[in-house]
């Protein structure tokens, strides 16, 4: 991964960081991100899920996705993933800010046709989602993946942002009866819900039960 | 807010919703949106916190934000926020899903330079993020002000996509000896952690102790 003026750190840069290993981890702490690109001028954000290999990271839809499409060119794109790790709050509006860990990575996809590889991609995927799923599951018919586009989008550069600790308040502020610290947030989860349709006595296998959002933050 | 080839729905227009009280609603739900914008043929995707007022979004950061100085002269933008449900485990690896909402809003923003707007603006941001919190604290200074850019983004065009319940299997996958449902996620809070240099016995306040994140799915 190189570094050039579009992850260079403008403001701020203690809390940047161009480490593969640090850029690596936010990522894999994540599942959801958030892809940019470009449409005659008009920039489009669009959720979708991911998962990791290396540099790559696999992006997947319906073939009939315009994403996917405008992205298989080998358009420039920009990914963006952000973990919300909490509040803070400080005794001035001003010093407020959140706890994160944020990467943006630019590079350019493109579409997997090999059916084998398509299959390894979406594999990678759904373990990055839920690990121990891809085993427990059918898999996909050959109709199914014809239906499914698969991207490899390849980091070219890529920066993380990371923000930690409480707030830091003027010196002149700390003498304010004003309560200060942090409200963690973390993604977790709530108790699986059954299909309506589960078979009798089917019950929540480990991976399920035993599932942690990677988004969690480290202790 | 219109509709336009930008925001129309390409594949399962049932998901789909250009209502703006849903769209309100998902909007109101977050605090954490993902700005596209474009530089020179390049996107960037940057996550920035937000606040809502009728159609507007108010976004700030320092007054040297390369993102803001690239938004405020009324370049085309597009904001995304999205919040995760819950993960949909179907019986076949081509059913997986995600239940989510999500508004992707196409506009442009300007920059408000009047200290009286601008501070109201700030104000939306910040009881959007964590209600009861402005008036617990100080109030910014002049200066402050001066190092705070300030943007309204209006929405000029937006679209929701929301996904709920459960897996839609194959009918004859249903036979199969899969656990099948959802598994929720949610972003939830943990307790409060004090900062270091806070005055003896001051006490996390009821917006604090009470805070939920808005984005915890509706019962």
């Amino acid at each position: 991964m190189q570094s050039s003026v579009r992850t260079e750190f403008h403001r701020l840069p203690k809390r940047g960081s161009h480490d593969p290993a640090t850029i690596h981890a936010i990522l894999d702490a994540g599942f959801l991100a958030h892809v940019g690109f470009v449409v005659e001028g008009q920039p489009f954000v669009i959720p979708t899920l991911f998962g990791r290999e290396g540099d790559s990271l696999y992006l997947h839809g319906s073939a009939a996705s315009r994403m996917l499409h405008q992205l298989e060119g080998g358009a420039p794109a920009c990914v963006n993933v952000t973990l919300v790790d909490g509040l803070v709050l400080a005794r001035s509006a001003f010093h407020h800010s959140m706890n994160y860990r944020s990467v943006m990575a630019f590079g350019t996809a493109r579409i997997i046709e090999d059916p084998e590889r398509k299959t390894r991609a979406l594999r990678v995927i759904s373990e990055h989602v839920i690990a121990g799923r891809w085993e427990a599951v059918r898999a996909p018919y050959e109709k199914e993946l014809k239906a499914t586009a698969v991207l490899e989008f390849t980091i070219e550069e890529a920066s993380a942002k990371v923000r930690t600790g409480g707030p830091l308040d003027d010196e002149e502020d700390y003498a304010l009866p004003v309560w200060a610290g942090v409200l963690p947030l973390r993604l977790t989860t709530g108790a699986p819900v059954p299909d309506a349709r589960l078979a009798a006595g089917a019950e929540p296998p480990e991976h399920v039960l035993q599932y942690r959002s990677a988004s969690e933050p480290r202790p």
